[in-house]
C-alpha cells in the first residue's frame, strides 16, 4: 500500500487556512483530506475549493474536528489558542500527527500541550521556516559569544493586520538571545518604549514591532556595542514559506513516537 | 573693525556640550568667549579645554549665564526644557543669537519660546542636520502624494544613553508626514506598540524607538502599500553634524530680526 | 445614479492580463465591463473567471474591442506596440481613457501614441509602480538640493533570472540623479566596481547591481556626506504592484482633458 | 591584592598607537604601565599623554621595550614585520602576553611569530574587529547549513577613498562562505557585475562594492533563497573598534599558556 498522507487544514477561511490548503493541494507528498472551521461559519458544508473562489477540490469544509481527523495522518493547525488546546486532544484521540503553528500561547496554554505531547506526536514552532529557525541558533551563538557590552535589540516588521506585538518569532529569538547570555527574558524583556524610559537598561533586550502594508515578515536581531553592530536579518517574501515549512513538518513527524518536536528536530540541525 | 563673532556654549560639560566646544574652537569664522554649567558644578571656575581634559582654552567655565551672553553674539544651547526657557530670556536681555537643539518641550515650554522671540532672534529645530531637514521635507511631500492606503512607520535608532523615546527628530518627521495628509499627530500617533493591540488601524503613524551601543542617530519614515513600500532614510555617523549645523545656525542668525526660525530657514530650503 | 467607472482589460489571457482583472475584480472603486482578447484565441466567449480557472464573473472574452470600450470609462492595456496602436485610435472614438503600460515602442510609435492623445486621454508610463515614479521625483530633487559633496549611489537587487545590470530602472534613477545635478549619466556613471579603482571620482554616480533567489525588485538611492547619509529605497513585493497603479490612473483619467500624462501627473508631483 | 594587568602600547606616537593609548586608559579592566617608540624618536623621555596634545597620564615614552615588558601583562603592538618579530622574542623572555595587529607579514615572518609562541602566548590576528571575526565563522556556518539554492552575495560599503574593490574584509568573508560549501572562491567569485551579463550562475558568489562619504565600513552576507533571505550585517562605526579587540585579546591571553592564537579562540568559537 503506497497511499499519501492525508492532511486535515483547520482555520479554513483565514489568510493562512487557506495558503497551507493551496501548499498541501500543490504537493505531490500528500492529499487534502479535510478542512476544518468553527461552527457556525458561512463556509461550512461547502466545497472548500469553490468556497476560496476557485474550482471544486472534492473537500466539504466541516466543524466536527475529530471526524475529520481520523481520517488524516496529520493536522496542520494555525489558529487560536483555546481552539489549538481543544485540537491537540482531538488529534492524540484520533492518532495523528498535530503540526502547531498557532501563537501567542500563555505558560499555562503551552502545559497543556506538553501534557497532550505524552499520547500525541506534536511539532510546534513560532515559525515554521528553515531561515528563522537558523536564525535562532545563531542569535544564541551570538549572545553566548558577546558579552553584555553588546546591546541587543530585536526589531520586526509584519502586515497592518497582525494584532499582537511583538510577533511569535520576535520573542522566540529572544528566548535565544536570552538563553546564549544565561539570563531569564521575562527579567530583562524592554518592550513597548514609549516616552522619558531613562537610559537603556544594561543586560535589557529590547523589541520593536512595525506595522505595514503587507510585509510578509522581517526580524533582525541587532547586537550594538561601542564602535561596532553585528546584526542577524531574516526576510520572509512569501508566506507559503511558513506553509512549505508546516507542510515538511506533517511529513516528518509520520512514524514518529509521541513526543514534543520543535522545527530543529525537523530540519536537522 | 572685524572681530569674529563670539559663541557660548551651555551645558559645557555633557557630550554635546563638549563637542560644540570643540566645533567651535576648530572654525575659523567664529571664537569661543564663554562656557557655562549649572551652579555648583565641579568644572566651574576650571579652564574648559583642562576639564575637557585638553591643553588649555583660556575660556572659563562659569554658572553665570548672563554675564557670559553680555558678551557673546550668539549662544548655542543643547540643555533641557527648564535652563533652556531661562536662556531665551537672558539671551534677549543680552541681545545674543540664541541657538536651541534642546528636545522634549512641552506645549506650554514652546510657548514660553515663542514669548521670548519677541524680542530676541530665536533658532531652534529638533535636529541640526541638513539631511534631517531635507526629509523632513520630503516626508511632508510624500504623505500628501500617497493616500492612506500607505501606512507610515517612523522607526528610529539612538545609543544606549538616550532617555526618552521616540526622538525629538522622530516626531519631527511624524509631525511633517501628519501635515502632509492634513491630520494633527497627535490624533493618529501610535508608539509603544506591545502586547494585544489588534489590527493597525487606518491612517496612524507609527514609532519604533532602537536603542543601543553608540549609535549616533538613524531614522527611517516608511510608506508601506500592498506590494511596495518607499523608505526615506538618514543615518548621522558623526555627533559633530550636529554641531555644525547648530554653529551654521548661530552664524546665520547675525544680523537678524526678532522672530523664531528653523533649520529650513537657515538652509534656504 | 453614482455608477462605479467600468474597465476594460486587453490581453486578457497573458500574465499581466489576468493580474489586471484580478485586480480591477478586487476594487470597490470601480467594476470590470469588458475583457479583449485577439480573433481567434481560445477564450473569446466564455467567462473570464472560468478561463482563469475560477468562478464565473460574469463578463464575456470578445475579441470586438470597440464594442467593449464603448460600455467602458477606460480601458487598461499592457499588450503589444501594434495592438495598443489600434486600441488608441479605438479608445479615442469610444471616448474612454486609455492607459497604457505596453513597452518595447518605437519612437514612430509614440509619435502615433501623441498623435492619438489630441483627442483621446492618454496615461503612459514605462513602470506602472506609484513608489517607484515617486521616488525617481524625490531623486532629482534631493540631487539638485545637494552639492557634489555627498557621493551618490544606486544600489538594486533582483531575482537571479534577471539578465541586465544594472535594472532600467535603476538606470532611471540615475538619470534622474545626473539630471538634479544638471550633468549627463553616461559622463558619470561608474557601474561595475572591481580591483584597483583608485579613490572614488567626485560628481561619479556608482552603480551596484545585487542577484539572489525571487527578489521581486528593491531600489535604494544613497547620498552620502561627511557624517550624513540620505537612501531614498523602493522595495517591491509583489508583481501586482504595477496592476494597482495601472487602475490608480484610469481612476486619475477619469473626467480629464484629451492629452497624454504620465505617473508623475497621476501623483499630482 | 588583585591589580589590574598592566599594558604597553608599541608605536606609541603613531595613528593606531594613540588610538590605543586611549583605549586602555579609558578602561577599568587594565592600567597603562608602559609605551615604547623607537630610539630616537623627539617623544622618548616626555609623558604620554602631554605629548599627545591632553592631561599628563604619569608614563614616559621609551625606547627601552624590555625594560617595559618586564613590568607589563601584556604588551599591544600594531607596528611594522621587523619590529614586531623582536618584540615578540623580548615579550617571551618578559612573560608578557603579544598581542599582534601587525600586517603585511610575509611567509617567513610568520614563521618566526610561530617559532617565538613555543615560549610565549601570542595572540595575533589581520583584523581585531570582533564582529567581523564573529561574522566570518557564522558565514561559514550559514554557508554549510544551507544548500546552493541559496545565492549567496557579498556586499560591502566603505568611504570614498577606498581604493580598492571588493575589500579585504569581504574576500575574506567570501573565503568562508566558499569554504563552508567546499568550494574554492577563485572558481565562483563574480564581481564587477554589469551589462548583459545572464542569468545568475547557480553556485556563485557575487561582490557589490558601495562607495560614498565617510563610510566607516559596512559588510553584508546575503544568503538569498525561494521566499527567504537570511543576511549576517556587520557595521562598524568607530575605528577604535580595532583596539578594543586588540585589548580584549590582551586580557583573554592572561594566564593562557603558550602558543599562538587568533580572535576566534579569544571569541571562545
Amino acid at each position: 500500500m503506497s497511499e499519501l498522507p492525508g492532511i486535515v487544514i483547520t482555520g479554513a477561511s483565514g489568510r493562512m487556512g487557506q495558503m497551507l490548503i493551496k501548499t498541501v493541494v500543490a504537493s505531490d507528498k500528500c492529499k487534502l483530506v479535510g478542512v476544518v472551521e468553527r461552527a457556525g461559519h458561512d463556509w461550512i458544508g461547502r466545497d472548500i475549493g469553490e468556497a476560496m473562489g476557485g474550482a471544486a477540490l472534492g473537500v466539504t469544509v466541516t466543524d466536527d474536528a475529530l471526524d475529520a481527523f481520523a481520517k488524516a495522518q496529520a493536522v496542520i493547525d494555525f489558529t487560536a489558542p483555546a481552539a489549538t488546546i481543544a485540537f491537540a486532544g482531538l488529534a492524540a484521540q484520533a492518532r495523528c500527527v498535530h503540526v502547531i503553528g498557532t501563537t501567542g500561547m500563555t505558560e499555562e496554554d503551552l502545559a497543556k500541550i506538553t501534557a497532550a505531547a505524552r499520547h500525541a506526536t506534536i511539532i510546534r514552532a513560532g515559525n515554521m521556516s528553515l531561515g528563522v529557525n537558523l536564525l535562532t541558533k545563531l542569535t544564541k551563538m551570538v549572545s553566548a559569544a558577546l558579552d553584555a557590552d553588546y546591546d541587543i535589540e530585536i526589531i520586526e516588521a509584519h502586515h497592518n493586520r497582525k494584532v499582537d506585538a511583538p510577533s511569535g518569532t520576535a520573542l522566540m529569538l529572544g528566548e535565544a538571545a536570552a538563553e546564549g547570555r544565561g539570563v531569564k527574558l521575562e527579567e530583562v524583556r524592554d518592550s513597548g518604549r514609549d516616552g522619558i524610559t531613562g537610559a537603556r537598561k544594561p543586560g535589557d533586550i529590547g523589541f520593536s514591532a512595525i506595522r505595514g502594508g503587507d510585509i510578509v515578515g522581517e526580524h533582525d536581531v541587532m547586537f550594538a556595542g561601542e564602535g561596532e553592530r553585528i546584526i542577524l536579518r531574516h526576510v520572509a517574501s512569501d508566506r507559503s514559506l511558513f506553509a512549505k515549512g508546516a507542510l515538511k513538518a506533517a511529513l516528518w513527524g509520520q512514524g514518529k513516537k509521541p513526543g514534543e518536536y520543535d522545527m530543529l528536530d525537523v530540519l536537522g540541525l
